[in-house]
């Protein structure tokens, strides 16, 4: 089977209709067309999808492994997410899972340029959690919104993001901005890094890239769901040293599950840290989705560089110790808002984070 | 209210709990951070979303309206989904069902190069229905894929589309393919137009059209949602002589409704013809939301051309009447395994379709 990936569905279904579902859904995800109408025997044998297995969770819901062709797939992002969950994404009695994806699969697909350990060594960061933040709210100009970063940076941290709205609007286009905030973040005179806001077509995401670049940013972050997941690992190659980080915007709506959207296919794809909203924050994923999004963005994946799990969402500072427990070191912690919230105070809020984050002590047990 | 465009979520919530509920999905979809940490009036005047209006539709469920800055999205197809659903399509209890988008958004985005009217008149196709089907299944070479070309064309389709599954596989490549297939339409001396499938980047997507371009094709398809939305706008813009169809691979099950996505968000960006699937056939929608999907597709919207709408999905030629009285004739019919099932009978299978098409009268009533 090294030339099958597997994908992993959750149906609805009675269990006298499971089987006939099953076979269905390794149809539609594969040659799309009764096998009766298919005449050649080496593709019934070698691209048709093979339900593998089926096993019943509970009452009326059923996981089904289909084996899919890993050369329907290629080396192709997009079409990877196409013979997941492409058509199958139409029918609301399944939901996408989990993917096993054997050599060939990860092999096409390099993961991180840095990942959690280069990001680490990078800014010389150690063994303790790496700190962000955001700078917000949309409608500032550059030079507001650069005051922010400076401040932030005073504060310590290692990372100061735009807020995911911000693009390249007529109230803060991106040159400016990332102009601005970048002189910023120097002028703190730290190792707080500024991390930009890349949208649009392949082409603008380039040219903001070079455009950050330009102003000595080697950090950048993008919302894959939006920009495209062939995009985003072209750039990711296009630009080795440059470390991406991916935004969940518009990924909550495909019932696929997040720990293999966001965790796994995220970081194959090339993203160095992914953002996720936290559980018991503004976000419904409960503790174990969380768990296992972390999980799947830094542990095993062959050769794959680990990607740094960011928990995000209405984060505080009173929460910054139980969610060091809940994680361990081997994260980042992103409070926004509620640093925003100080005021003038903001310098001083971002210390006391950066402070708190410095200072834990891991309890024994902690899994990471 | 011109500065302002209108989402519409239904959003899942007890009566107590829904104006709260709304004013914080005006947030989350705007400056995302708390307004008492906001100190810029013009901001707080301009740029935060507001709640339109809150109707109950049954109990516990709520269709709430909420207004959001113009500003925000700019001009980028991906930053106007960002607006319209990023962070709320990571809450389950909310579904983005409609927006309303005032002359500043719809004149951003130029929809159709061709649309409904310009795929009839290029093809000088009259007033009847238009007519496709798709060459699978994916894993045939390309000379076996350009010989059903060839076959569907002498029974008189007016295009004949690539499964969605086609990329750029190594059994089947792009250029080899698109030259075979092209080469096989042609040959069939009628109008029939080839219409392959374009995937990846935007830099292979615009390669792929220019090597579908020298083969004197006009017209390909792609998938917005995998293939990034600001790279289809732009894509229609850079090849005003091509048409593009879109297919709905990964739009499903969205959480975002199919007539807003599927029908006028993708014929914003520039869709001339609009796939989605029919009901009664492999997918769950109703007539209902088929009925909205196709108005959205071609009815009016400001200046923007309208989409053809292409009902799909394991539809039979016994169908095609009441399809056709479902529709009317402003529709593309699209029959796929149905024919390829008819096996050496194609030609008269794809031949029977087609008459069934053009003798159709349709009653008196029918709406478009």
């Amino acid at each position: 089977m090294a030339d099958r990936f597997i994908a992993t569905y959750q149906v609805r279904a009675e269990a006298s209709a499971i089987a006939a579902r099953a076979a269905e859904i390794a149809v539609e995800q594969s040659v799309e067309m009764p096998l009766a109408a298919i005449d050649a025997p080496d593709i019934l044998r070698d691209i048709v999808g093979q339900v593998a297995n089926i096993a019943e969770l509970a009452p009326g819901r059923f996981e089904v492994r289909i084996a899919l062709s890993c050369a329907t797939a290629g080396a192709d992002a997009g079409q990877l997410l196409n013979m997941l969950f492409g058509n199958t994404s139409l029918h609301d009695d399944v939901i996408l899972v989990d993917a096993e994806f054997p050599p060939a699969i990860l092999a096409a697909h390099s993961g991180p340029n840095f990942g959690l350990h280069g990001l680490r060594a990078r800014g010389k960061i150690g063994r303790r959690a790496l700190t962000c933040s955001a700078i917000k709210p949309q409608g500032l100009p550059p030079a507001q919104l650069a005051t922010l970063v400076h401040r932030f940076a005073l504060g310590g941290l290692d990372f100061v993001k735009d807020d995911h709205g911000l693009a390249d609007q007529t109230y803060s286009p991106f040159a400016a901005r990332v102009a601005a905030c970048a002189a910023a973040a120097r002028a703190a005179g730290g190792t707080t890094r500024y991390v930009p806001s890349i949208t649009g077509t392949q082409d603008a995401m380039r040219q903001q890239i070079r455009i950050a670049s330009d102003e000595g940013i080697d950090t950048v972050m993008l919302a894959p769901m939006i920009a495209g997941l062939a995009n985003m690992a072209a750039l990711t190659r296009e630009f080795p040293s440059i470390a991406f980080f991916a935004h969940p915007s518009l990924a909550g709506a495909a019932r696929i599950a997040p720990p293999l959207l966001i965790g796994r296919i995220f970081r194959l794809l090339g993203a160095d840290a992914v953002i996720f909203p936290n559980h018991g924050g503004r976000f419904g994923y409960t503790p174990s989705t969380c768990r296992a999004l972390a999980e799947a963005a830094r542990g095993d994946l062959a050769a794959t560089r680990p990607s740094v799990p960011v928990p995000a969402g209405g984060m505080t500072l009173a929460r910054v110790p139980e969610m060091l427990d809940f994680y361990g070191p081997d994260v980042m912690l992103l409070l926004g808002g509620s640093l925003l919230a100080a005021h003038e105070r903001l310098t001083e809020a971002t210390a006391e984070f950066t402070a708190a984050v410095a200072r834990h002590e891991y309890k024994e047990g902690v899994l990471f």
